[in-house]
């Protein structure tokens, strides 16, 4: 986990860009505390309780980067009013309109990012829509609120080879490099161009124009990130232990006690199916995979056509399973125990869920 | 709720067996009271942190339905010593050896129940395989721990019609029922013929040789019960409140606040994507489902091939979510907003997580 921190750390000072780490992953002060480059921040939140913890933390300067609904400004401005300088992120004339009526309401601007929709992948304002670019800069400026504009290249976890991604992130980059000038040509400041995806902020070659880059899930990565060439296996920081619950010998079949509660369901990208299976020492165990769960339950199977031996663990053999995404697989857990290079649980770190 | 559970109790009462819920879907004591027969239980746990909190709350009569690890026996031992009777389950002469030693070690027996396989789902003897079924009892009976069999038609979430239902749950039962009889006729004893999962105890049209029933998910039921034709839509006790954060109508998308992280990643049958979207009175908006998720974010989008409107959804505007599978979805969150009829939340029920 150091490694992982210290390498986008240091990958963003060659850059001469701002990290602000995405908490979403971790949830967990004890793991924020190593990721932010100072305690008051910057960082990434993706829920208002997120914002909330790490600001009774002492965390100030936040990006809350999800799109904002009008009933949540409460929660904004009593965290603002607390001291956190958290913004929010838009991308519609209605959610400035609501930005602007409570800034007024409550005579203090309540800073906002317009979110650009750089690949299509899910919210924000599309690169060639300027009408609507414009008119949400114009609206925020009004009301002293624009704090510049955010966007993450989602679809770069789609990506296949380093050439895709080095793409992704120059296509992240140019969509809000362009958007920031747009906004500054019609007359309005945009301070911060916001980036970022744990993927491409491992592949940019260049960032020319961006003030800062987020990403969350690099602090563990996961079987996803090692797929996609941003890590190795060996990177990954974060595993389940499990116990060996049973056999079904007649298929090949190890049971354990690591089903989706503890996995989470997510299905990664398929390569390892539910999870790559790893010795006590952390050493994968060739082509074992978790294919199957339920509730409680995980099948441990040679994945097809693997000629590698059969395993031999007996009832009570401990494993431990690196998972397909660590931000949901850690999402299924209260805690971390942290271990030391001796896989030696040397802390618990609490971890929080909701809203 | 109520509902749900006046259904199934019914049901059992009419098929003359006993109703053990199983409480690793609500993990919550507030819901495990509504669902079990007397303060004291019986109760089925996947976990054993699901013993000790529901024993801490008075159930004394527990199986712990996952099989037995001999590391964990140390729990057992100590939530028995604290006047809880609670069973484990196991499927190899290892675990009925570790057992049988920890058993003469305290000087009193460790209850246990033999898990039969039937239907190639999961863990569990086959119903072929009588001589391990008879070294397991022999092995159990001699150390006093014999309490009986168990069965599991995990299977039966695949079936397809109520014809296909009912014949999963006369193989639970067939199979339960012939393992008691090889036991009792090798002259050990067999009290306990435990089945079920919620499709096969709707479906069930007998249950002779049965002792007790086991189900869980039938409390909230959900959108896989609904497709398997075990409920209705209307019948399904759990949502998730979302709220409208932005669109992109060019795609015809609303995206919500609810994504996995509130959702779940489980994928269900397929038929509904990963949600039926409703309105605040929870009517489901026709063709509405969720379609795509990322940790905080959903996308709603009609059915393809759907004539049903476009959704007026407003930012701000909420809908409730209807989940694929209650267990995963009520597992992403720490309470439950408990409503009555008029959907006035009247109290929060607090749920717990953990192994």
């Amino acid at each position: 986990m150091r490694r992982n921190l210290a390498r986008l750390r240091d990958r963003m000072q060659a850059l001469g860009v701002t990290l602000r780490p995405h908490l979403k992953t971790c949830k967990s002060w004890d793991v924020a505390q190593l990721m932010l480059p100072t305690p008051a921040g910057p960082a990434t939140v993706s829920t208002l309780k997120e914002a909330e913890v790490f600001a009774a933390h002492g965390v100030r300067d936040l990006i809350y980067a999800v799109g904002i609904a009008p009933q949540k400004l409460d929660r904004v401005a009593a965290l603002r009013a607390q001291g956190a300088d958290l913004a929010v992120i838009l991308d519609s004339p209605e959610q400035a309109e609501a930005l602007a009526a409570r800034s007024r309401a409550l005579g203090a601007p309540l800073p906002a990012l317009i979110e650009i929709d750089s690949d299509g992948h899910r919210a924000g304002v599309a690169p060639a829509n300027r009408e609507l670019l414009l008119a949400l800069a114009r609206s925020l400026a009004a009301a002293h609120n624009l704090r510049g504009v955010l966007t993450h290249a989602g679809a770069s976890y789609g990506a296949r080879t380093s050439a895709e991604l080095e793409r992704y992130a120059e296509q992240e980059r140019a969509a809000a490099v362009q958007a920031a000038q747009a906004v500054r040509a019609a007359g309005h400041p945009c301070p911060v161009v916001s980036v970022g995806s744990t993927p491409t902020a491992h592949f940019a070659r260049a960032l020319d124009g961006v003030t800062e880059v987020r990403a969350g899930v690099y602090v563990f990565f996961d079987l996803m990130m090692a797929n996609l060439g941003v890590c190795s296996l060996d990177d990954i920081a974060i595993s389940v232990l499990a116990t060996v619950i049973g056999h079904q010998p007649a298929k090949g079949w190890t049971l354990t006690d690591a089903g989706w509660m503890a996995l989470s369901r997510d299905p990664g990208d398929g390569a390892y199916a539910y999870g790559q299976v790893c010795d006590l020492a952390l050493q994968p165990i060739p082509d074992l995979l978790v294919t199957e769960m339920s509730q409680e339950h995980g099948v441990l199977r040679l994945r097809k056509g693997s000629t590698a031996p059969a395993p031999q663990l007996e009832v009570g053999a401990r494993v431990r399973i690196l998972p397909n995404h660590a931000c949901a697989t850690a999402a299924q857990f209260d805690r971390y125990y942290a271990v030391d290079g001796s896989l030696e649980v040397t802390a618990e770190w609490p971890r929080f869920s909701g809203f």
